[in-house]
């Protein structure tokens, strides 16, 4: 058999010691398929002396990352560090610079420098690898790249964050509010002490920043993501969608307007027929859509150390196989600046909620106010209910499609009316 | 940019034409993602004269397929004639002899001469591609090959063939019987005029044989595969599966076990939670469960133009970007022959039911036969009905783990019971 694939891993968390361990039990089985052993020639982390639960075996040890990837007895570099840039980047840079490849899961790196890492990986005549950055084990970065390469992409879409999947999951099995089960999920170790960067949609963002790049052969554009988290969902929201014949979701769509690139996380209704409306959990999903296959989806775990070690092995064999390509699948110099679409001009149905004190001609003044901004009604749930201490009953509408600009216009008069008792609560209804 | 990437088609039927579309439709996006421009230089159909809606520009043409295959101004070969031999076989030997890569669409040639191609692609340095061979646009074959390539695939199973999907999904949702539902089907296009390939699963056991030698690296073993259809489902196993919390569904599965691979074909009640209970219609999914990565899911179009052509042009951009490998992941001298396991001992829960004389002791007949051969009941349906002209009622089972062969004795003593008036029927209940 050829010589050995050599790796150097910079950060030993739990992708890091997922590879090793993935490394161990299958290493005969990855030799067969890409013909050549795979052996840890060097690793780097914080702390040399913690307990990992694993051997290191040979591996050169580095306190310092960035040396490691500049000078190692290595081809290929694991960058499982993590962070927009700081040593995660330092790192990447290191490798590419003095001719290695680099493997990545890092999708916070890849949204903010993904282009310049990417013209660097190039320059260098080097593969910048990253499956591992979106969508956990589900290989949709090789479909986008590959698998579907012969289509136009119109769409892609998914869950693609696992904590807010498994929050709203719970809130639809237990009919609990938002703030009662993030607090379990923080318990559980489901949701970090810190949710932000998960329930506001920062994390889902990142990667469909990083899918909207691949799928469309432009730039990768964070900045142009609209991002909106579930903080905003109630029990009441959930009960409604399903009466409706939807699921909430945290859907993060890329597509192609006719006014550029529409990129956006935000909640959304989704219809039960859709796949996506029964991926629960930590479970990840991804929609895509081209002009001659069609609508495909790709399921799978989102997170966790052997399903990202999975994504990591993918593209190291790939790497070893020889199987190598520009980063975002057409070099890093032809890919033109994203065309962004403004948010104002997106254009869909929407879901509304208003709390209104329980008296006459409420109803009218709602319906003056969408008649006014031009939004249709298509339907409305206003039930006999017995009012709140505050006198307050709950009404909900669904519209007929209409542009963004205009519903906000009409939430905000909405908003204005003395008997609305608080700011109207609005969710995008996704057609799938 | 580089020279062209010259292609000639074997076969203009809908899947050629297809890729012709695809290549007028998407070359220049084609083009900026290999890096260079495609062509047909070369075409081969029965007929030169009939009108295809599509023109063939300066490709030339020929009546001998096998003969373009050898001689055409061509590096890469597209066999889209099907058929598991004769033209189809020849076209791919010639091209691999004479040092061109083959893309096909063909699972039928795979399913039985699959290791031999393999072997002739690669003594002759050549790609043996064939994305379009199962599951149509779903890129599953490049999954299972390289996406999933660090993970001991333990199980893959799916639903591989549109018109048995359609056929039950049609079932399902009008509570009409088999017949009736193919004739129609038969009438819209949706199936054959001979039928029998689709519905007595001969193409979901094709594929599967594909999907299984790429998932455990063994030789393609079609011979090996237990196949039963759909004829037998009734418009009463729908009912009575949909009162269980199930789906009927045709699905291809092959496992590891502890006495060896199992490949089978065969109708399933799939619990309402798996992914694969919702799809419906002609879509196509496969689920791969890998040891690391845990359960991924892929759905999309199964076939038709579109997808086929999608599958097609990815493993042509693989070629054109030098993206190359082993036909079935690992060397075909390296695939050993799949060790079989044998169908009697498959293990697992049985829905089993009975027509039965409507008359005193037939339940203790039929539990002592249950019982003799120690199979263990779960659950029974028996409810007040009126018996039909012969006397008849139903009566439906469903049982805990057991092992095939123990079920099968079962059911052959269940059937010499005198008031049992037709053999009893079964279906498998897939644990997913």
């Amino acid at each position: 058999m050829s010589e050995a694939v050599k790796i150097a891993i910079a950060g030993l968390g739990t992708v890091g010691v997922g590879a090793l361990r993935l490394l161990a039990a299958n290493g005969d089985l990855l030799a067969k398929r890409c013909g050549r052993p795979l052996v840890v020639t060097a690793v780097s982390a914080r702390d040399r002396n913690k307990d990992r639960g694993i051997a290191l075996g040979n591996a050169a040890w580095y306190d310092d990352a960035v040396a490691m990837a500049a000078e190692a007895d290595a081809e290929i570099v694991l960058e499982l560090i993590g962070g927009e840039d700081g040593v995660a980047k330092a790192v990447c840079e290191a490798a590419l610079d003095n001719g290695r490849d680099v493997v990545t899961a890092n999708k916070a790196l890849l949204a903010r420098h993904g282009a310049d890492l990417a013209r660097r990986a190039e320059a260098a005549d080097r593969t910048l690898a990253f499956e591992a950055a979106v969508a956990g084990g589900i290989p949709i970065v090789k479909a986008l790249r590959e698998g579907l390469a012969g289509n136009r992409i119109d769409r892609v879409s998914g869950i693609l964050n696992g904590t807010s999947n498994y929050i709203l999951t719970t809130m639809q099995n237990t009919g609990r509010d938002f703030d009662d089960v993030l607090a379990e999920a923080q318990t559980l170790g489901y949701a970090e002490a810190d949710p932000s960067f998960d329930i506001d949609g920062v994390d889902a963002a990142h990667k469909l920043a990083i899918l909207a790049s691949l799928a469309f052969g432009v730039g990768v554009d964070f900045d142009g993501v609209y991002v909106e988290g579930i903080r905003n969902i109630s029990a009441l929201d959930i009960v409604y969608a399903e009466e409706l014949g939807y699921r909430i979701k945290l859907l993060a769509t890329a597509r192609q307007t006719d006014h550029g690139v529409e990129q956006r996380v935000h909640p959304c209704m989704v219809p039960l027929s859709a796949p996506v409306a029964h991926v629960d959990g930590v479970f990840n999903a991804v929609v895509a859509e081209g002009d001659f296959v069609g609508s495909t989806v790709y399921e799978g775990q989102g997170a966790g150390a052997g399903p990202t070690a999975s994504a990591v092995m993918a593209d190291i064999m790939d790497i070893a196989a020889g199987r190598r390509g520009p980063t975002f699948a057409i070099p890093a110099a032809d890919l033109p600046p994203m065309a962004r679409a403004s948010m104002d001009r997106h254009r869909g149905r929407y879901y509304v909620r208003l709390m209104v004190r329980d008296e006459p001609g409420v109803i009218a003044d709602v319906a003056a106010a969408l008649r006014d901004e031009q939004v249709s009604m298509e339907g409305m749930i206003q039930r006999e209910q017995v009012p709140d201490q505050q006198g307050a009953v709950q009404v909900v509408m669904t519209t007929h499609e209409t542009e963004e600009a205009s519903m906000i216009a009409c939430l905000d008069r909405m908003a204005g009316i003395d008997a609305v008792l608080e700011r109207p609560r609005m969710i995008r209804i996704e057609a799938l």
